[in-house]
This record gives structure tokens, C-alpha cells and sequence, in this order.
């Protein structure tokens, strides 16, 4: 039998004992379980953020996979725990809208884990990463069926993606959702939606910035000169070669982007 | 034949290849362990925040597993290397203290590792954590018996432990022993001794601030509203609702607390 | 049958979703797939502070080990993925140099990867690492053999290391090469050539100071005392006990020092 693969997405960050608590968790329940982080670093009780980071990464995994995603600020509070399936792999989390761009994107069914056995028991009212998410994943990893967990529910959370909107003939207003580690603006503009930036003139404002240059590579462009790029995720970025854009132009998460078509 | 599992935790941080390093040799050994990360990100040298690190995480890990525990202001010097056995689970560090909160709550056993054919040949007299300690759990989790590394010792290093002091008839004085990732601060007031904070008025002073609530959850309080909570590991911590209570208290671990009940 | 071993060294950080979606792409191809970490803070676009990297932490691996190394300014341009074979290991990165201190070091073969077939369908021009390097190691870890990847190449990059420069009869000019988490300053000075270090009076200037005392161990010096020390790699250190000697120096990678033998 293969060895089962559960992912970690949270925003607890890798200086406390929390993450490998949550690993402890898990192998108690699922020895053979083959744990895999996908990032730790999610913006602090940003839930959006974490939606995107889990939803950028997921499409990569094999089939069966169970991704774990604790972005919780609700902890403790009424806020449902709920396990999702879509795309053939499943997802445990709370009911935030930090599935939001998961949802979006594929068919699914989402139940709401009301089955308290799969819990370790009296569990904390601070800490259910460890106590709610960690241990049931590892059950259903070990091959609990998920209709075991609870039932069925059509009233789960699901937030707002921001969606750039039209504000003129040519002209669509947007935001940058991310800044990623190379400083990288990734806006909410996706090449889905605005394939025409590889075939029109176009300016795209960010910060005090007017970007008119799209460029396939990051090493194509010239030193100091800020570019747009459509980057692994099909969202169209604001970069600078081998420099940070964000840092340059004093913009971050947040920021309005306008793009215009000439 | 169960996969074993080897833990790690140390001051090393992620970003030099030593964490990396000390991986692949524990492989070359034992080429079927599981290596779980606890957290490289305790404070540099900081022996007390290590044991705290690994206190929290081992009594959610299954019997049978190997933590290695590596913060080591002192390698290369004469303090040796200790293997512990507690909990149904081993403990391999330098006896320098780290695993004194481990002692002060298990039965234990600690031995000193006196075997050499178990470290790397020629092991450097700096990086302990590649040649001595990793190499020693690959070879308790490959097998090999406790009684192989060395004799059972009863001098081991064990600090003391901050403890809370009584200093007026309802007031006791304590200590921040952490701030996490979120900038709770964690206090050295354990809820085993001070559970009347659930029941009765009390005072808690951090820095300038007089907090008086308790809450259950952190979404619980209001925006900006300082509160006592009791937190996953049982410590009464000082929060924020969504914001960092040691920012904004300008506090962070080392600072005093002191705890009335009116 | 043993599970593999694939490793990955990275600029990428940790706080986005680019190393987790990697894996998820090496345990699509390679189900077994053992995956380590060495390092992601390999500082950004910094080719031969990747190559330093990779360099100390590969020979503490097993046979068969297949180590993945992205550090690539130049994604998506003309640069070849490369396939090397040394110290019956695999190392599977773009031709830019970044396994340079590998090569000084081995024997190596090394080939010119052509074989698109064990791409991702589609590879886009900004994310190799997901798109190319980790289906490719997942592939040669599953027992796809080197010679199916491409044709043996001996053009690959191999970059000038900076090494010490003689500068005076007793004298040579060297480089700091990395500030490690301790702050220790490792500089390109190796005791297999400056052994005489531990046998005669020197003088070692960095930045401001003048550091005469080879300690043999972090602990042996008195506070606030910089020292000299063989690091773990072999490279000569400039460090301070339980203290950030870059910090103190206010000097980091790149800067200058010089050996004087008395």
C-alpha cells in the first residue's frame, strides 16, 4: 500500500514548536504518512492569502492527496472545521473561505466535520491545528471515508476573490495579491482573462510606476528596468531583473495595478 | 518493519546547508528514518528556549521516537553528549540543560554517550550536530540498544527552571518565557497552578498594561483589546485579538509579569 | 526496493508556495520519493552562494542521492538544464555554474539535458524548478538512467572560485564567502592549505580588527574576543563566543581579509 501524503499550509510560521507538533500528531495516527510542508509563511490570520497559496500549489499533487490549511484567526470560536474533495484530493480546514480559490476553480463537496472521535481528545480551544485538523487528516490519510467525518453542507464559507474590473473602454483596475520572495508584484490579473497583453500595446500602472514592456524571461529585461511578465500561475507580474519590484517602488499586497490597453 | 522516526530541533536556522547536512548523514545510516523538523529557529544559544521548544512538541509524537535536541553553545568542549530515555521515546542532545523540562516532568534515564564507533570518523569540534548527535539517533533508530552508547549517568545538567514566585498574599511574579510567531506572550504561569485565574478577578501586569480579562478564544476580544488566555501547552499567555500583544507592549521573552487576584 | 533520495537547494524562501508545489511534482512522478530540504535562503540569484551550499552538504549523503539545485537568474533563457553525475551521486541544475565547487572537487560527468519529454506538459519560462529540474529528478530518481536525459556535454559553466591570492611573502588576500546564522564570517581560506595556522603566529585583518588566536572550539574564548576558527567545511572562520561576529564587524559576504604569518 503507498504511504499516504498530507501537505501543511499555515500561517504558523517555523520558530515555534507548532508545525512539528501538528507532524507528531499525525504520525501517531498515521505512521506511514509522508508529511510535506507548503509553506508556513502565510500573512498572519490573512486568510486570502493562504486560499491563494494552497490553491497555486495543490494541482501539482497526485490524486488522494490531503492538504491541511490552517489560517484560522476564528479558533475556537463557532467557526465549523470542514473537509472538502475536489479535483480527486482533499482538504481540511477551517470554514473561513480559505478554500475560496479552490472552490472557484474546481467541482466539490464540502462536509462539515462534526465527528468528534476523530479529534485527540479535549482538545485546546487555541491550538486545532493540533487538536482538530492534524488528527483528523491523518485519519482519513489512513483511510477513514470521509462521510464518516459529517455531513454534506452547501452554506460553507466562501469569500469574494477580487476581480479586476472594467473602469474604462480599454481600461481595467485591479490589485497585486502577493508579493513573493524574489519581490515580484503578482497581480490579480490573469493571462486566462487578459491574453491580449501578449498581443496589444499596453501600459500598466503600479505604485508611480508606467510599465509597457512584457517580457517571456526575468533575464531579458535590462537592469533597472521594471517589466510585466505572466508568471507560473498565469497571473501577470511586475518584475525587475534579479531585483526586488516591490522594493523599488515601495508597494505590496494590497496595491492598486491599472491596466490599459493603447 | 515500522519506518523510525527521527525529530530535529536546534538553533541552527534554515538557511546554511547544516540542517540539510546532519539529514543526509542520519540517511546514510539509517536509510528508512523519517526526519521530522520540531523548529531550527530556536534563539541562538539560548539552551531554555530549546528545552521549552522540544518539551512542547515530544508528548505528541509516537513511542519509539528519536529527538534530537541540538543547541549547543558549548561544542567541542568537555560537556558530553547524553542520550535520555522517557516517555517510551529517546532524547539525544548535548547535556548542557536542554532537555531539563523534559526531566522535570518524565521519568527518565539518561545515559553518556561514551562510544565513539557511533559519531563520524574524525568528528570536527564544531558542528556536533553532523558528527556526534546525528549519527548516534540514526543508529538508536536503527536499533541499536541504549546500553551501546554509554553508561547510565546521575549528574546530567539539569537547570533550574524559572518558576513563579509568591510575593504578597494574592500576588505572585513570573516571568515571559516566549513570544510566538504571533506575539503572544507566553508567561511561565502554568494553568495547573493558577486555574483560579478561570474563576476568580485578577490583575495581570506585562510591561505598562493591566490586563483583567479572560478569554476562551482569541476572537473572542475586541480589536486592540489586551486579554489573558490559556494557551495550547497550558501557559497563561498574553494576547491580542488578530494583532501582536509583544509589539504593541514593546515586551518579549525575559520580561516580568506579575499576577493579582483581587 | 529502497526509496530514493532527491534534495533540494533553492533561492526560493519558504514563505511562498514555490518549494511545496516542487514536491508535489516529485511525488507525481515518484511516489516514493524521500525529499530534503538542504536550504532555501540561498541568497537570491546568488549562483555561487548556492554552489557553496550544495558543496557542503552533498557528502554527507548516500550513494544514488539525487540533488536538485535552483539558483537561476537566467529561468527560461538559453541556459541548458544540466544532469551531473559525481561521488555516485546525481545533481540535476541549470548550466550557470551553481554546482561549480562540485566539480572542483570530483570527478564528474555532466550532460545537457534535451529530453523534454520529462518536463511538465508545457513548461513555462519562469518556473523551471516545478516545470523541468523536479520532474527531471523524479524521473532519474525512479530509475530513469542519465543517458535517456541527453548527450554528455564538457561545455558546461564552471565558474572561476575566488581563491586566496598571495599578495606578500607571508602574506595572502582572501574573501569572506558566507555569514553563517551564527554570524561566524567563513572565508575562502581552507586548512588544507593554511594548515600552518595551527602552528604558527598569525595575524588575520578583517574589516577593522586584527584576530592573532586560533581557538579549536566556540567556548574556549572569552566574551566579546574575536578568534579564528577551523570551521566544520574546513574554511577558516572569524567568530565571537555566543555572538554575531558579522554583526560586531559590520561585515558580511564579500568582504576582504588577509593572512599574515609572523
Amino acid at each position: 500500500m503507498r504511504r499516504p501524503i498530507i501537505t501543511l499550509t499555515t500561517d504558523f510560521g517555523l520558530s515555534d514548536h507548532y508545525v512539528g507538533t501538528m507532524k507528531g500528531v499525525i504520525l501517531g495516527i498515521a505512521r506511514d504518512a509522508q508529511i510535506l510542508d507548503i509553506s508556513h509563511e502565510v500573512a498572519p490570520f490573512e486568510v486570502m492569502d493562504g486560499a491563494f497559496t494552497i490553491a497555486q500549489a495543490y494541482p501539482f499533487f497526485p490524486k488522494g492527496s490531503v492538504h491541511v490549511v490552517v489560517v484560522d484567526p476564528g479558533v475556537g470560536s463557532a467557526r465549523r472545521p470542514v473537509l472538502a474533495e475536489a479535483a480527486g484530493q482533499f482538504f481540511i480546514a477551517p470554514d473561513n473561505g480559505v478554500l475560496t480559490m479552490m472552490y472557484e476553480r474546481e467541482r466539490h463537496k464540502v462536509r462539515a466535520i462534526t465527528n468528534e472521535s476523530f479529534f485527540l481528545p479535549g482538545p485546546s480551544r487555541t491550538f486545532h491545528g493540533r487538536d482538530v485538523f492534524a488528527p483528523c487528516a491523518a485519519w482519513l490519510a489512513g483511510g477513514r471515508r470521509p462521510a464518516e467525518f459529517g455531513k454534506l453542507i452547501r452554506d460553507y464559507v466562501q469569500l469574494g476573490v477580487l476581480k479586476p474590473q472594467r473602469v474604462g473602454k480599454r481600461v481595467w483596475s485591479g490589485t497585486v495579491i502577493r508579493v513573493d520572495r524574489f519581490g515580484n508584484l503578482i497581480t490579480n490579473l490573469h493571462v486566462d482573462e487578459f491574453g491580449d497583453i501578449r498581443k496589444r500595446s499596453f501600459e500598466l500602472s503600479v505604485g508611480l510606476r508606467r510599465v509597457g514592456r512584457l517580457c517571456s524571461t526575468y533575464a531579458e529585461a535590462g537592469a533597472e528596468e521594471f517589466f510585466a511578465i505572466v508568471g507560473s500561475s498565469g497571473y501577470i507580474e511586475v518584475s525587475l531583473n534579479q531585483g526586488s519590484a516591490a522594493k523599488q517602488m515601495g508597494c505590496g499586497a494590497g496595491a492598486p495595478v491599472e491596466l490599459t490597453f493603447l
